[in-house]
């Protein structure tokens, strides 16, 4: 579980080698503000101008008029009839800039977020993926050739992982340095959950704790005393370690269970929780929702100590706002209220992780809120020494 | 034909924007060097270790011991049998930086470069398109926002063009503006052309004229005077014009009738002629095939006066020699010599564009050149008034 650092003079890298250093925006930086999004996007709308979806996957609903599901532009992935034998397919892309400094663990990151888009429908037997990979014009040679095999390793080992392959993609050279994916899934009609018949009464579940931005950052600040002497009061240096392993753990783990498991419980809708938050996500998957219904979140399971954090850096993240960007982050299902702890449970047997039940669906004008005190759960509750979880 | 060039004073832009100033590379400076990328691939590699494709598109053939055609690594679009029907998944992804000033155009192009992997395995209905999109960090908000919807605007109509939809993708900011996707089709087995079946005798086909490349970076040397002066005494400003134009339009046009056709005609192998040149990409082609055959071109189709250029610039570019650069350049179909006269006269026939038998295949090992002096062919042989080709 426990994890060596990527230490650059392992590899006869210098000793100031950071990844991350290969991109100058941090976190939501690199994410394009949802309105100019939403702008730019109405060309590619379909009459009925449906909503968006997290901006680095701009899939929607199609017109209702269609006889079958389809998912267009506005959730995570796009759900398309093909021509043959009644099947659907469905796909999505994301690519991102370094946010850890470990290249194996960047590529199971953006591995893993990649096909999380396509776990949200329910589907999980995926086709084939394709990488998207850029080379960042500011690396030496020997960078290059160290760091870039890393990374393709842990995005090949992730997709082997998921069951799935990488047959294809394309390499250039950038002057950030770009990890990113196409997962593609061929699927019968009832592998799919179209994410819209949440019902008044069901649960919401979570299924991996949030925090993942504010454990990025707050890492990268053990290099920067200005921003280091903020927080150290509140923290210290051994948990912002423990909190970054735990972010990079949380982001390179599948969704894959958690969505085989939506079948057997029954789920609703399912998103996925990354660039737009908690709140944001929850938001859009209210939106398209067919019935009368609104989410309200009472829970909030972060990663231990990220949200002391959180306030001491005057809520900057909008982190108990639920408007952090998660990168990779769970799944956030709809599941009737009598399967969701078999669910959650499920999960804990399967993977030894934990999900929770974190809201729950009432009557309302589809929109998603976060109570005004929500129950902070700390993730793990406890630390156990050697264990990350 | 002739389309108004874009001109920023139109939007109230500064009169010198320029969108291939959001990068800072040109032409091939982008592309990974094909040793770099061969190593860098290796990790996701089959056994067999198959050659790969033009650097885009590392796509190639899987080992021959599976039962049902596999194309993985290497070539321009893998083939993947997927579970259901006896169906084969047909994929590609390409991203490109601006290569010509007007953004409706450059969208497109992006989108004829990702189509034209799938035609090229004889794949002409595509389920599916994802664009991939970074504004820039150099443009300021007015021009990312007229700039953007333009390139949208073209990725758009070009899919539509083609039969197909974009239903999803990815939007971020980077610092070199991006536009590309990914086009899917799942095809039943006859509806692909596996490239690997050319034999003695075959002759080679190209449905575009080269010098797509060098159209592209006279048209900006007419604002850089010292490369100007350069080549200004074999080349009027005009005809530089003219070319670009040229260039642009035979970049945005669409591979899928030379695609469709191959059906008709029974073509035995294909590739797209992109980053690699002419030379590279049949070379790429020529080491797939089954048989023991080598590709001789004794042709060179070339934009009216871009040879000339080429020279006077003591062939940096590499265009004589079938090596410089092409962006969404022709098909390069293998065809049976008695098919071969019709497959042109009927493109010629569907699309008004002429397309030329360019070369041979004789015995050999598996490898493709260009004869000592080919035969340059203009495109178009004569200006006509007032038309492009």
């Amino acid at each position: 579980m426990y994890r060596k650092y990527f230490d650059p003079l392992d590899y006869n890298l210098s000793a100031d080698f950071r990844l991350t250093k290969l991109s100058d925006l941090k976190g939501r930086g690199c994410k394009v503000p949802r309105d100019v999004l939403h702008r730019l996007l109405e060309g590619l709308q379909t009459a009925d101008k449906n909503g968006y979806g997290d901006g680095q996957h701009h899939q929607g609903l199609m017109p209702e008029s269609k006889p079958t599901p389809v998912v267009g532009i506005g959730l995570d992935s796009c759900v398309i009839p093909i021509r043959h034998g009644g099947l659907f397919l469905v796909q999505s892309t994301a690519f991102f800039y370094p946010l850890v400094d470990d290249p194996y663990v960047m590529g199971k990151i953006a591995c893993a977020n990649v096909l999380s888009d396509v776990y949200a429908m329910g589907a999980v037997e995926v086709d084939n993926m394709l990488m998207l990979l850029s080379t960042s014009n500011k690396m030496t040679e020997k960078e290059r050739d160290i760091i870039m095999p890393l990374i393709l390793q842990g995005f090949k080992e992730c997709a082997e992982e998921a069951g799935t392959t990488v047959q294809g993609g394309q390499t250039v050279i950038n002057p950030w340095l770009i990890v990113g994916g196409v997962a593609t899934a061929v699927c019968t009609q009832n592998e799919i959950i179209i994410p819209e018949n949440a019902i008044v009464g069901d649960v919401l579940v979570l299924t991996k704790p949030l925090g993942t931005q504010v454990a990025v950052s707050a890492h990268q600040w053990l290099e920067n005393p200005d921003r280091w002497n903020r927080i150290k009061s509140v923290i210290s240096e051994d948990d912002v370690r423990k909190a970054y392993q735990r972010a990079m753990n949380s982001m390179a783990r599948l969704n894959k269970i958690g969505a085989s498991l939506m079948h057997k419980y029954n789920a609703h809708a399912c998103t996925d929780v990354t660039g737009f938050g908690l709140l944001g996500h929850a938001q859009n998957l209210a939106k398209h929702q067919k019935h009368d219904v609104s989410f309200v979140i009472h829970n909030l399971p972060i990663i231990a100590k990220m949200a002391t954090i959180s306030k001491a850096c005057g809520n900057a993240f909008g982190l108990l706002q639920g408007t952090s960007a998660e990168t990779s982050g769970g799944l956030l299902v709809v599941l009737p209220r009598e399967q969701a702890a078999a669910y959650c449970k499920d999960i804990q047997a399967q993977e030894g992780y934990q999900a929770w039940i974190i809201g729950v669906v009432e009557k309302g004008g589809r929109t998603a809120k976060i109570i005004d005190k929500p129950r902070i759960i700390e993730v793990p509750a406890k630390d156990t020494e050697g264990e990350l979880w």
